[in-house]
């Protein structure tokens, strides 16, 4: 099973057409990603680069928007590892509307695992990519 | 020349990392949208949906992050039409930093001309369509 | 015991300084109203807005900032009704740290009822007058 | 003459009801900040952080909307200083509508001089105390 998340839909997310502004999905993939480290990393994102200076900003990303997201929807995210290299891996993201379970989104992302003094990439430490393989197994 | 508008980044915009949070930079490229309607399409976005009841939501998007984009910097955003189909269109987005001219981000995004009140997708008008033309010559 | 919610500061929420940008406590305030309307009014703010084009937005807000919010802080928003009159409210908001009770930000916020059609002041129907009333015995 | 500074309401700031959503409104105040310092105090507020390791946040807040903004309207920021302490100051922002001129929303904030890398209050240097008193003369 990949690591699921819920969110809501807030009413500053949406635009004035009623629908999800497409780069706050980006922003749900994102907190996806933090619930991520903590629940299957054993650190929260937060220590990660405070305690380690270590963080995984997005070099690449490719999404697809199927179903707009509207104010009052609740949205599960799942996330899976489906890519890693030396320094970097390849998260795949779907957002998911819960009363009906309509795909919504979805993203490939690469992450790049980066010192957060130099920002410049260093290899993945080998406990992070043993969790991401845990995750990897779709 | 393609079309072009700068902004700066603001205080806001950045991360904890000192970075451009990246969901941000697709609202960057929103915000480079907005202008190229209304200085290429001689109608301003706001005007487009309320008037006109048109929008175009992203429903594909595929983006790179090449440098990162810091607090302080301004950014120059080229806005291109690569493809314009019935009621589709290829936009070709570019981020550069000012100081420098360094491409930091671009993507490429399929937006689909949509009816706000049906909230389903609809021809692109023809004045549209020849404003994408026009912007298509790269 | 004023109805409470919690949330998590996400990464894209704090600035390059590390702190929560200001701008987005009242974000919180705000998720911490859509709450309290759902568990405490009967309605979501979602439903309240689309089924009874009924909103309160806020006229005037007092607020005051203690304890900076830093990324990875868990937040606990309570909300309060402090005066109630025929067409407007005085919502009390305050956001503490979960990890030591600290008391971070407080706001004290007039939102007014009113019709998303006209956009005008209109009286706030009986059921959420007495909703308001069951949350501002303080 | 008070600095001031203009800006559009974007797509994304607006909000399913299509107002602007009024936590971005600070945001634009602190937009309009970040333009007074560059503007009126000789150094932009991305470098006052980065070099000086001095910045002015928010520790109190008391603002008024008056008429809402929506998607489409350019706005002009006045700012000016109403008070200055050894560490803090009060400013002054006023939120207009550039069509018509109406006056949409006041805030006045106090903000303290902080230095960034204790997190404490610091007295204000004297070339911004300096250029904050030239911009008090309202």
């Amino acid at each position: 099973m990949p690591f699921s998340t819920r969110l809501k839909v807030r009413f500053g997310d949406a635009d004035p057409a009623g629908l999800v502004y497409y780069p706050v999905i980006f922003h749900y993939f994102h907190i996806a990603l933090e619930e991520f480290f903590a629940e299957c990393c054993g650190i929260s994102y937060d220590r990660l680069i405070a305690d380690e200076r270590l963080g995984f900003p997005t070099v690449k990303s490719e999404a697809e928007f199927f179903v707009p997201l509207v104010y009052g929807d609740e949205v599960e995210i799942t996330v899976s590892v489906s890519k890693i290299g030396t320094s970097s891996a390849v998260f795949e993201y779907r957002a998911s509307r819960v009363s009906d379970h309509a795909l919504c989104a979805r993203a490939t992302n690469i992450h790049v695992a980066m010192n957060m003094d130099t920002r410049r990439a260093t290899p993945t430490p080998d406990k992070y990519r043993e969790a991401f393989e845990r995750q990897s197994g779709e």
